[in-house]
């Protein structure tokens, strides 16, 4: 079977999360770099990977397959025990509902439309800002709720849930420091469990997050020079840019 | 390990597709019927199982563990073989984000609301028909686009993916019936598929539909009426009612 390949685009959390997955557990693979807003791949998403004859997108769905089918992976990142695998997928089918759409729909309509070529939307905004806080209650108070192993499901070690959903959540890095602070600050044991993944997972995690590091940076500096000159920067930034 | 607990609303679509996953293998459980409008459960969802000391939401993550847990399920709900699995977690990981939002937001703004005590939503019901248009042609052009196996993901047989997506278009029958033929007829692909999994799982397919065809008629009844009275049915049905 050929080498791992990777399609990826650093700027998707879900491709954080795959490539961090992969560098932590020793997984050799080839990163080919895609950018979403001009290629098209199956489905039009990244990541994917090909391996051998499969070819496969969806990020939990490569997660699952990668921590099964390649050998020495360590057994918490997806256990074989039914229950305990069974909750993993749980709580990965509800991010997809609730987390995922909460965060990335804020995250753009607050922030990143622009460099998207879309204007900023306050309405859709408010909306997305609902279904992330309920789905950070939620987090906090069901799923990160057990005996306090300080990741998901009641586990002390992280799995593939756990990568995932910390990288859909540190998208909101590039907000406005103290709307991200506003959203995250009540919610402890979120802020706690996002904290224990990133040291479970460096260097690794930090160097794949290197990108998002760089947006906020450019956007804290955008928002400096519109609060000295008083532009809005959702007009100045105009039509699409790589940011 | 005592009795399999299921909890369920059979006007629920996953409800329903893990209901006839059940019964189509001989599962033996315990039926706990709750009204999603009146009952909270963990994360106030049905379908829930209670299996032993394991307590599980998610219709899918369900559908996985019940395939696993149980002795004598046919391989091919959930095939052992990696790649295999991997393509049906694909599929049904896609569904979360696209054939789900998009029939469930269709049918309640177009029809369901006022059953639920919400308004009729003419602009949200056309941009859940364009999520709903595009995860259609997906569908015929992607997912079901094989050596014509008759299922998902080029197999001769129903996986869980299956039952969890057909039962997902089963609702459609709740709309206008000429709706219903302009939205679904364009993809032969979708609608041969819709019919070999309802022949693979039958008799009890349609009878765990029968709730839906019973909603079905009640509403072409009203729609009838409207069209001798001229009234607006989302006016006329006023506040929550249990259809």
């Amino acid at each position: 079977m050929g080498k791992l390949k990777m399609y990826t685009d650093r700027m998707s959390q879900p491709s954080r999360a795959v490539l961090i997955f992969c560098r932590v557990n020793g997984i050799d693979f080839e990163e080919i770099k895609v950018d979403i807003s001009k290629e098209v791949n199956p489905l039009q998403k990244v990541p994917a990977i090909v391996h051998g004859n499969l070819k496969l997108s969806e990020s939990h769905a490569i997660l699952v397959y990668l921590a099964s089918a390649f050998t020495g992976i360590a057994d918490h990142w997806y256990p074989t025990e039914l229950s305990r695998r069974a909750k993993i997928n749980s709580v990965m089918d509800w991010h997809h509902s609730n987390l995922r759409n909460g965060a990335v729909n804020y995250v753009i309509h607050t922030t990143l439309a622009p460099a998207l070529g879309r204007q900023l939307n306050p309405k859709a905004a408010i909306e997305a800002e609902k279904v992330l806080l309920s789905s950070l209650k939620a987090l906090e108070d069901f799923w990160l709720n057990g005996d306090d192993g300080g990741f998901l499901c009641d586990n002390t070690q992280p799995s593939v849930a756990d990568l995932s959903m910390v990288c859909e959540l540190m998208q909101l890095e590039v907000l406005d420091e103290r709307d991200r602070s506003r959203i995250l600050s009540p919610y402890k044991k979120v802020l706690q469990w996002i904290e224990n993944t990133r040291t479970a997972t460096n260097p690794h995690f930090e160097e794949v997050h290197n990108i998002l590091y760089r947006v906020k940076k450019k956007l804290e500096q955008q928002r400096a020079r519109t609060a000295e000159t008083g532009t809005d920067p959702s007009n100045r930034m105009g039509g699409p840019s790589k940011i």
